[in-house]
């Protein structure tokens, strides 16, 4: 080890070229050990992973030294009504905030007394927007026009570049100069982004050299990944799903001790008139938290909780009760690639049965999308009873600190 | 063992009071071992964490199974030029994303070549919105003038709840019969929710007392936390902190293969154009990813994520090159409390030379701030860099998948 | 006249009637006397009015009692090389605001000067979107499924609503158990407001009976009309077309007094990134200013000027000069309809010879359209170079006050 | 005439030198000859006007042709209960759109029955937001600490321009190297952008001396004036203002042929949950028609009706009734200046009884604003009603055309 630490601090062996000569878990030790060296910092729990990390250096990490531990909790049974998850599933949450888990609990006992979240998958496609920059308004027109009549010709070249990927459609916009072609694909099992990437290059070579285009950028932020963005809310990203569930008076006065009109009080002033005076894209409680803790379980990327954050959560007080729904309009998640492959993430995706590629493909990742917008249910129904109750602050004084 | 499974079983132990009658280590094994046994799944690297738990089972995760292990590689170093971080940093970054890494750790390179980021932080406090329920709209005024005569009683209020905190200001907005109480906080070295929302509770009944207005909800989504919300974007939340760095033509084109003025292009057409189409309230390539990264790997609150990605990124060309910063209205971050405590999370911010309190209180925070900002503007630079020189699928496809 | 006014006054006449009996200008003459006698005040210039009422009494304002004046000017003339406009305008501007026609007027000599404003219109269709309630979130999904599965069912009973519309597409969009159609129509010379909610209720209850969905609202607000909403940025609305013109290094300095870089800078720290950072759906200089004074003129509705504003300015720095763009996502007009038949609205519809219903259905609305983003072209141009050089407050003290 | 027209041709005299060698009126008449003659068209009407245009010429329009007409109807009486406007008004709606002052007519009835409209205004300002250049991240910093520890020196520069004017704050904020200063005024009775144009630049001067700041532009888009954003709608502009009403079960079922719960109903699933879906900054059924209206009537700038559309209607169902209310948070009024001494105009204004300066100064400006926010009450109670009574086409189909 010291060799090649001594050779690092040379400057004649460079940090990410460790992996070329050393087995992946040497390479990690030597280079945490050099990091250790130079900034007199102790690495001693991030050193001892016990995850498999072969696949993990080649494909999800350059420069590794060790890894992370998330604390990892699990709520309910949660029984969900959906089209492709369809039983009663113990929801994994990777979480550091105290009472989450045990909210979401509340939450999932709730529903799964009550019969069960149904729920739906609106549309499912994946996009990327690539960017062109035309010689004047008139040009930028004719791009659009060339594209709107050529889309047969585009899907045939994105599809040569994918065994998985479907092209479903592509939008074009247009401001000045600037010509955004938001491209959408089915994408399986798989979250999909690297695979929509690789065939917009192509799509956006071609269009390039049909309308002497200029491509500026592959992704032109119309897609739109990771940024807050009013067009995942009002056309959909990847999943757009949406789980609702009945509870009557009496299991409302029971779970939460509050009542229908409380709980659609809360929602209206907070959720919706709160967010609208807040120019928010997102009209939810806490729908990122259970977003973020059930992404970080079950390795799926944790800046799409950003997407995420644009549920909507509504409440409709009915006869006898009241009908609680979350609307998530951009879900971005898949069960194989990205970090669906580590071993502990992998461990969570089997809990839910969606580990891998469905035996349908797209299956998998449709299952698992039913059973987050059910927690997610779970989570908003929660908070939403707990604020009726006046118990908010009273759960973090005990349990959060 | 054996004895907890059964009675778990029967329904005479529940699972969360597992950790009353055994310690945590015991507590968590046995729970995991039910699950185990209750769905023919397997957790054999779950349970194999290395962190100590004894904390985390009291106040970071209920029901907890085990951990989830992120792989965590480092950039850098990155020379920061801030009022509180004033050196070269290796930047911890536990992501699942290849390429990520690699990518920052290009930014990083060429912020230090070119002597460091510029970084400073605008504003600073933490926020929660009560809303109250008014009898009509001439009450709601009533409740908001009472506030604005009182600022002092309620700031006293508050904080005798906290020993850390500081009330900074109170805005007030009205809807109708709903009335929204914007309070804001210092809150020390603590991203500070908790404290806050504690205090806002104190406030909210003064303010119900005095008024005759019904609390309705301790947070009124007017604070706004984990949603995206233009409220963020314009007044911050948590950090206000802006990074920049001058790049020079010969830097640009040695670093990047590109040129001063694609890189304005590419930043106008995309973050800039792009992003004004989609309706959006981040204009970045992909600040998200870099935040992600760094609060896994540091304790943060994953959700907080959403707010981080209102970030806007500039670059104007000037004279011999470009300048280029990136503006996060709203990172909420802390360096106590949390997930800020649990082992491997802490070994990060002592690479940073920011674990625990600061010297002063909230200098370690701020620095954290800056530094996480710093790291933001390297990915900013070697995403643009990367389409500018038409560079982003060819990497994603040799390192993505 | 004595004997109608006593009749008011008793109340055994409304003042809504006065057309029953009486000839329209007598009516109009009795109301505004009433008024005037009942409140003291005095209504001399609102009642000489000039223009021909008969069928504004029917078709355009209840209770009418005179008309409002505004004052018209025109800037010009203005070279639109546009589909279906392809000459020299002299643009109508009924405005109050001091400055504003000589400030476009100095935008359309420099646009005519530098050969003309290109304009596009990329699409063409005015949408409703009635609003469903469904019994559940699975009930809603049915509903969505029905819809896009009978799509020439809904367009057949549309359409014999109708001479001129065409429906176009309907896109459905959920939020839990409220379903959203967004139908859009070609509504040919019209702007088409009526058409378009005339047919929506039909399709409306063709859904409910079809699929047990109960109609909420006509209007479920993602129309959007009237208010400030990015799907209509988004998606677009009405007419959704672009202007643009290149200007010689030379033609800036004379004109404007200015350079490129400089309102390229202007429109980038303006435009782009202040409109960024205020959470802005509109990123332009003044759009608002011309559409309102061009609608008024030629009798569009006002209200519309909201979704006018939406705007997007760009400034591209190019070899010798600039080419500056403007794209209205979201204009709404008509040449028949509304306010477009009211004798001076329609001389001013007639000075750019689109008074009335186009030699081919549509094609004097798209004209009207493509002067209008070519005026608004020309607004910003002024606006944005005296920014440059420094002329607005000097402007507004000489000119306006 | 002959011998101007004639110089007209040749280009010896331009148009908008007419008034310097003509009283008004004969300049507006040889200049809309002129264009008669070089265009073919017939302006008969638009010659017809019957304001004094002295002032006009001067002070409101340039090159000035003659006049647009408008159809004036009434409202009312509405019954205001606020703290300027203490009574009963009819109010003045000059609008093309068949239905709206029936419609309106119909709120007035209902309000004035149920006792008036509670109004109240919450916050007063106009605000102009000059956006200047740093060097660097470090110097946008330096910009606005500067800034921000002499205010008071700034606010002595910004007064000595104006006599009504007093400067009540500023906010900064920072993107990168742009630093944007919100400058906050009271304008007593003028809705105050000269006023607050002018003073801004005097700040804006001082701040570039003082901190070498380099002013790019008067205005930088976060004042936000005439474009929609969300900034406007958290913090307001001009006057943010409040009117409410409860209206009993009976009056509910009487007037409008519905229910307080399917008025709350449409509120829900059309202002509220359509409006979060669309990416809205505008949560109502259609206040921009009614603030066009009296826009229009009164004499105030029709493209700060994109600003009075960010306003937010709610409908709570109480015990025996609903409480509707609408909250307008950038309401831009005047009663002197811009288009308010205009004949037409200023007779609507003297209808309210708030035409010209207030007794104490800013008085009027309130009232009308008051006046107006218990217009559009009536408007969304009105068509809330229709749409919940299914009424909304039929009345089209009757009334529009």
């Amino acid at each position: 080890m010291e060799e090649y630490i001594e050779r690092l601090r040379r400057g004649t062996l460079k940090m990410h070229a460790l992996e070329n000569e050393l087995p992946p878990t040497e390479a990690v030790s030597v280079r945490r050990a050099y990091i250790e060296e130079e900034t007199g910092n102790k690495f001693d729990t991030v050193g001892r992973y016990s995850v498999n990390i072969e696949r993990i250096v080649a494909k999800n990490c350059e420069n590794m030294i060790g890894a992370i531990q998330i604390p990892l909790g699990v709520a309910g049974k949660l029984k969900v009504n959906g089209e492709y998850a369809k039983e009663d599933y113990y929801i994994p949450l990777a979480t550091t905030e105290g009472a989450l888990v045990a909210s979401i609990n509340r939450g999932c006992k709730a529903i799964t007394k009550a019969g069960g979240a149904d729920v739906r998958i609106q549309r499912d496609g994946m996009t990327r927007a690539p960017v062109f920059a035309a010689k004047n308004v008139a040009h930028a027109m004719d791009i659009i026009r060339w594209i709107e009549s050529n889309k047969q010709v585009l899907k045939d070249i994105a599809e040569a570049t994918t065994s998985h990927g479907k092209m479903k459609d592509i939008l074009c916009f247009q401001v000045g100069t600037s010509v955004y072609a938001r491209i959408e694909f089915s994408t399986g099992d798989a979250m999909g982004m690297n695979m929509v990437t690789i065939a917009s290059e192509r799509i956006a070579q071609k269009v390039s050299q049909e309308t002497g285009a200029t491509l500026v950028a592959l992704s032109g932020n119309m897609c739109t990944d990771k940024k807050p963005a009013a067009i995942n809310l009002v056309l959909g990203r990847g999943k757009s799903v949406s789980a609702g569930v009945f509870l009557s008076d009496d299991m409302i006065k029971e779970t939460f001790k509050t009542d229908a009109k409380t709980m659609m009080e809360v929602n209206n002033r907070k959720n919706l008139v709160g967010s609208a005076r807040a120019g928010a894209l997102g009209f939810n409680a806490h729908a990122a938290n259970v977003i973020a803790a059930m992404f970080l379980a079950c390795g799926q990327d944790p800046a799409h909780v950003v997407e995420g954050a644009n549920t909507i959560t509504t409440v409709d007080q009915m006869e006898g009760g009241v009908y609680v729904s979350v609307t998530l309009p951009s879900l971005q998640v898949g069960t194989v690639g990205g970090g669906t492959g580590i071993d502990t993430q992998r461990e969570c995706l089997s809990l839910l049965g969606c580990s891998g590629g469905g035996e349908k493909s797209g299956d998998n990742a449709r299952k698992f999308a039913e059973i987050v917008a059910s927690a997610v249910l779970a989570g908003e129904l929660s908070l939403i009873g707990a604020l009726g109750a006046g118990h908010l602050a009273r759960a973090h004084q005990q349990l959060g600190r």
